[in-house]
């Protein structure tokens, strides 16, 4: 059994952890931190897991998180990088579902985060846990960067694409729908059932940390900086996004095909047949990456549709899948759930 | 492992018997049946089944059903009463999701359902699935008469009351309140999201088909006939049930000593804390009921807050509780999913 | 035109306030205040203001409430008890869309809303904004305390019944339903889409701050000390209340001509066909009350179903109603608006 | 005062223009047919018009529509072009809410719609009701194709860049996304609410009805055949599009300015500050549309964000702005409802 600490419970990739980690056929639960909520049973605030999770919240400075095999940050950003040195030297392997570790370039991620990272030096080293490009330095990892949400989405959708050259890299654009867990576990007013309930809005049109971590990953593959156009939008579900992705093709390819081969061997990455179009409902409370890919009109631009889960596939369900490669389990352990529909 | 069979699985009540079955450690699904879509597969309908579940729809007439060790009806109301003396006389054991076999006074039923009962003789031997109540006839039961969402709610929140005497039986009030997938999957207008959506009302106040099914368990613990108003409410949730109910004391009691004694042993039912508010949510997707009793103002009304998934618990979920006791498994297996929240 | 003032314009009442007031014919808006957001344009705030309401919010201490003939507070509880006596000193008068001035026992109401009262000697002026009941004193009012939410729907359902002697008071009962809007516009978690939504629950039924206020109008009609449980729940949608109200009839009488016959005469009260149930929706931005009166299986329970809108009948709307019987307007004056259905 | 007929009154559309034409000053409502519902007071099936709409459904062979000064057609496509010739006969103006009359090019229309047109003749003297650019046709009109919900909102949105000639016309993406009532009040599987509700999902991404129409009008503008990618969503709310849309730029210019300038003079199309994001809230109800202008990262792409209400901006509020326009009534006449928020 692999022993699992988890930083920073309280908000909804924590219980999504919880959730799929006490069902984890591999796993021990060793404890459960919060600064604010000592000592409270952890079902107490998540009434889903009574029953199932006995843990209480312990104060962060008094968890026995070196004694684990794994840390899995599920905090704001600008916490794993404060803890994350030690636990490595204590030989505990750490996932951070927030941004700390994702953007290489730390002057970049300075820019977009609005603070002076804490361990630059730990950068390099940290794995990008999209596990379906990094599969095998992840298995090497002892520091793993669990991509953000917009971006397991947007970046699994355009990667067979660009992979293999077939669109104009320099006008890529991403047009992304997010439910409301994507905002967090957090009382603001915007987020409001009755703000944001019957409601669809864009934001952050301007500029969103996302870009950034789309961006370095389809330059990556591009082996040339990408121009993205990146739109999010708030719309009124609890999970799930829809990724709606524009590229002008440069030649002519069997695009089905080419996404089909892509992801062949990838459990959690399901190309639909063509003229499909995935709802997200489909992969509610679940792993899976559900994408299909058009040529409206037979035109020169390609329409790639990819859906996930925001909290599973586009966070704590990827931070699981991430922890079966780092510990040498089954890739799917713990993450066979079927999804939720209706 | 167990051979299962379901007969008409384009409902919701089948795509979650579905769900529940393909990830049971048990059982073998072997056909589901369709009229309408006999060909497709089952995952082109449902595509969170999709990789997980191979079948296709297969014409009630030609599927396999009397190989099986046990077929659920997931049909419309009258379709389970024509089918099961065959599947019976063939060793086949049965469990109705459908209401044919629930009511006990075949009078009662021709009124409330609006047709002749085909097969009469066989209701005296079929058991209530309430497992709570009836647990050792089930595990001798060849036919099963699966409880109504409703009323699985709604005589969960009133057994302990009405078994200890405690409540006036002739003026009980049961205000219930549903998610909209209990009426089905079926192009109905006022259960459009446009109708229904941002909208709540009551429905059916003059007469509901699920009020004889709860009054006849009522009497039956009571030892009378009692005395229920039941008013059904529609809400705009897609899962849940959450039943109200209030009761007029006849004498005093410890209500949160005899709650919590009479589910003692029961998994599925879990009883709250005094004061606690129990939520539809902390349910979804899975087989509980969570319970908790009140007494405002320490008058002589108690109140009862009872809710569940009315897809799990209320129906395909209690289904699967049922044949794990017809067949001698754990009651627990295959039902351990920990409810999706948020 | 009436010179208007709002204290508080930044919760759901005050937009809604504004909404109605803005098209009402006799209306200027003189001022409209809030400590926080000095000198924001109040359309900055609320986007569906934009063109229509030019006003900026100014600082309480400085806006010109003295020079309006009325000053509606749309205010927490507690705040216009502070400011009233000098207003109503000032010969303005006064409309309270919060609770300082509902509960004639002060006693009763420092015990329920936790504070000393700042002007108990105001209390017995006040005149409760119930038109249906008070439509005389309201228009000799200088300061109203207009209804809660619950208490409008809650009231006008059982009215007839109690006026008429026809049911047991001493047990009654109201399972209310309320949307998202009745919780205000604060930042808290509880109220989040992603936690209030797709998700049903009840609250406060151990006592509720409208329990005081409901029976104390239901009493004076009985004319003895009421019993009653009220149990409010919150139910996802924006706006709406549907108030299933549960009486036991102590004689024989013909409901649905009671209804009719006690309303005849009301604009804003519309009783539904016999049979009928009516529904949030048809109320949605609208001043309505609607109702609907059953007698399930000719028993001697009668069950009463109203809808208002929380935030018009039930709030905004119904102070408008007030402000025009004070004023000698036409009492549907910018109330005439037909409900946004779907 | 301006006699109106409606041909097919018991969808969205219908009763949406009941609820403004009831409201409106100087229109008296004649006659509502309805083939199925003859007889039936229209506000059984609408209860928000209760009280205020006292006519039934006609038959539409028995309704008195050549007495009309207009007839609204809120009918299936394919209905007004068989009706319409007897009508402008007779005198009476026409405004159609389907698309019978939209395209001007009548093969592609047949082709989109299925079947032969029935008065081809009639297709060239049809003005397309889009005001912000017709304005003066419409007032000479006898016979206006009112917009689509997707082209109006689209073609506002791309409106000023195509009229300037800043924007690549030949690669232009518009990613709709629209409210379910949308679809209609049609009984459809996939517009339950538990289907459509807590969901997200593209449609019709190979084709959709709406492109030839938008592109009709945006080559109009360009001067030239322009190359559009439409993907409209399906997304859970009732009213409502949020239309986003991208285009790269081919030369510099001030698009605020641009945008601020093209709508000075336009009262139902607001343009909002630079770096705003419009919501479909605001515009709920009303026949508004907000647009922002947005030029991420100061690069080449140019998004636009466009919100209007489907029901009103995108067809019956803009089929009553057509008729003020026709009659020479003020054009807001009747439509100057503040948006209901929340």
């Amino acid at each position: 059994m692999i022993k699992v600490g988890i930083v920073g419970g309280t908000g909804y990739t924590g219980v999504e952890l919880l959730r799929l980690l006490v069902q984890h056929p591999h796993v021990e639960l060793v404890a459960i931190t919060s600064r604010k909520e000592v000592g409270m049973p952890v079902s107490d605030m998540f009434p889903n897991l009574r029953g199932r999770v006995g843990l209480k919240f312990v104060d962060p400075g008094e968890a026995p998180l070196k004694q684990c095999d794994v840390v899995f940050f599920a905090t704001p950003n600008g916490i794993a990088m404060q803890q994350a040195p030690e636990l490595l030297g204590a030989g505990v392997r750490v996932i951070d579902l927030a941004a700390d570790f994702r953007i290489k370039d730390v002057a970049v991620w300075e820019k977009w985060y609005g603070m002076p990272h804490a361990c630059p030096d730990l950068v390099p080293e940290a794995v990008y846990g999209l596990v379906e490009v990094n599969r095998e330095q992840i298995g090497q990892a002892r520091l793993v960067a669990n991509p953000g949400c917009y971006p397991t989405a947007v970046q699994l959708g355009f990667l067979p694409l660009v992979e293999a050259g077939l669109v104009d890299v320099g006008h890529l654009v991403a047009d992304a729908k997010s439910g409301v867990s994507g905002a967090g576990r957090k009382a603001e007013v915007h987020a409001l059932l009755a703000e944001a309930g019957d409601n669809f809005k864009a934001y952050a049109v301007a500029g969103h940390r996302h870009l950034p971590e789309i961006s370095q990953g389809l330059s990556a593959w591009a082996g040339r900086k990408v121009g993205l156009t990146f739109v999010p939008h708030l719309t009124p579900l609890i999970r799930g996004i829809h990724a709606t992705l524009y590229g002008r093709l440069t030649r002519e390819a069997d695009l089905q095909a080419l996404f089909e081969e892509r992801y062949a061997g990838e459990y959690f990455v399901d190309v639909l047949p063509a003229g499909a179009h995935p709802e997200t409902r489909s992969v509610r409370g679940a792993n899976f990456c559900r994408i299909a890919v058009h040529r409206p009109q037979g035109g020169d631009t390609v329409v790639v549709l990819a859906v996930i889960d925001n909290l599973v596939k586009g966070a704590s369900g990827q931070a699981v899948q991430n922890m079966n490669i780092m510990f040498g389990l089954p890739e799917t352990a713990g993450l066979e759930h079927v999804p939720l529909l209706p």
